[in-house]
């Protein structure tokens, strides 16, 4: 939020938060704040891991969000659906097809309408809302934007691996020694972003607890996205994905390893405050955090020590509230909005 | 077969035969063939009824046949695969997707392989080729054509109507005044067919009991293929899909009612000899019929009564041995080969 811009005010009871989110970590708070606000809520979701694959457009994220809001998510495998069934993987190896990217039976329902809707020249903005309509999602649900980008790490010689390739076939076992998303110069922010930045209703805007790297990056790199948060009266909270030195999941602690950074909820503010200076206004890390919070605040944003993990829904509800709380405080303290 | 033309000695052990089929009464002659001449079968079938869905590209008569040949198809059913599961179809309904045509979870594999391979460059026959031999299948089985022709019926009132929407979508009750062929006249034989028709071993060439119309019409339409085949020294022999005046499966009985043919396996003869004058050198026909045996050999057409039925998988093997014998026997009369 710039500090010297004032806008109407709002009836907070139709106010609206903007939430951006990456996978799993992401969906977390996204489905707490969904249950608080239904209808208020935007998600935009990170797209740089989406590929082609069996000719299918894939689009990780956005289905985990989407699946996550809808309650119909994979709780064991931690992506896809529940009550899944893989009678089409069990085919396609006895076919000698790649089957390394595991795509459920259900699943398959959502990327083989999600490629026929674009191929029918739907913005991805326009079928992941035809998607989560009908589903039931009461939230808006929009990817960062329409064009394609892809996001590859480099490896420690410097040679690229594709996202999926690294994350999923691969493990994350290679060290890496950068990242970059191919394709984001080109990219605009999606519709679903600029309705929602252009809504005066918009109150919140919140990083989600995912990868800084590899999820949230990819969003505030695509040209124009950064710049109109930034400029947006509403305050800009993020959530640290890193509780104590560790990841809740994923590769982000072993990617800060490889990436030389402070191993910690201080590291990420760093990485934030240095790559997006002046976008962050609060900052959430963990209880078990406290100690980091001065160092924090001196980067110049309030921060609020929370329960982070998120195990259990109301664990995620909370959360959601103290985001929603720290930035009404802050709209309230700078007398914004 | 031309009765004026010798080819060099063939040993029989060696010796091919060219099944033309459409789906599921086709595809049970071609199974009884393939228990006797395995490697030594070439397959051709009938593609006019392909369709893209949710930009996919569905084979109904090459699957069949395929599916059949490799002992995996579903006998319940009549089309599809064995131990299918339906999650796929139960999700797309969710969203909303059309879910008239179904499609299971394991048969998905087939469709979304075919459309990644053609997308990549495959041809028809390359694809039908890779995924056959996946499945295990001795036999080569491929398209009539390598191009896309699309069935189409007239309605009463003319009309045209896709084929899928005809035959799945609205259970082929809809009275029909004819059909035809759109894209035929563009389309040529597929390399598959060049390459069994040049083969110097193929001394057989049978259209299966499939739709005379709609299955081996089509077939026979593409620019090149009747003329190859009546050319061609092999003996050529159809079976009858018509036994006692009625079709064992599918709308072949209706369409002659309706097209004002005499419904009898000698409408079916006297169908392919107004067409195709010349083609056919021997026609088979169910015992039940052997009252028409003279009618249709005053066509000019040796005619040989056999159980027609099929219905155990010794029934067809036993079929496909009389239509071996029948060649075996033309080609003996005549000096050919």
């Amino acid at each position: 939020m710039p500090s010297d811009q004032n806008s109407p005010n709002k009836k907070p009871t139709d106010s609206i938060c903007l939430a951006l989110s990456g996978g799993v970590g992401g969906a977390k708070l996204a489905l707490g704040l969904n249950h608080l606000l239904a209808e208020q809520l935007h998600v935009m979701a990170n797209t740089s891991d989406d590929f082609t694959h069996l000719g299918l457009n894939i689009c990780p994220d956005l289905d985990t969000v989407m699946y996550t809001l809808a309650t119909i998510n994979n709780k064991e495998l931690g992506w896809g659906l529940a009550n899944e069934s893989w009678q089409f993987m069990d085919a396609l190896e006895q076919l000698n097809q790649p089957h390394w990217f595991r795509l459920g039976d259900r699943d398959l329902a959502t990327h083989v309408t999600r490629t026929e809707l674009l191929r029918q020249g739907n913005t991805l903005s326009q079928v992941t809302q035809q998607l989560s309509q009908a589903l039931g999602i009461k939230s808006t649900l929009f990817p960062m934007t329409e064009q394609s980008v892809a996001t590859f790490v480099r490896l420690e010689n410097g040679s690229p691996l594709a996202f999926q390739e690294y994350f999923v076939k691969q493990q994350c076992e290679p060290k890496i020694s950068g990242y970059y998303f191919q394709g984001i110069d080109a990219a605009g922010p999606s519709q679903g972003f600029l309705d929602s930045i252009q809504d005066s209703r918009l109150c919140s805007i919140i990083l989600c607890p995912s990868n800084p790297f590899v999820s949230i990056e990819p969003i505030l790199s695509v040209p124009g996205i950064t710049a109109a948060l930034t400029n947006h009266p509403a305050p800009v909270i993020a959530v640290s994905p890193i509780i104590a030195g560790q990841a809740v999941k994923g590769p982000t602690a072993k990617m800060m390893q490889e990436l030389n950074m402070p191993l910690s909820a201080l590291g990420v503010a760093e990485y934030y405050q240095k790559q997006h200076s002046g976008l962050l206004d609060g900052f959430i890390i963990d209880h078990k955090d406290h100690a980091l919070k001065p160092q924090i605040e001196a980067l110049g944003m309030s921060v609020l020590t929370a329960n982070t993990m998120m195990n259990t829904l109301q664990d995620r509800v909370t959360l959601a509230e103290q985001c929603l709380s720290l930035a009404a405080n802050l709209t309230h303290e700078h007398g914004l909005l």
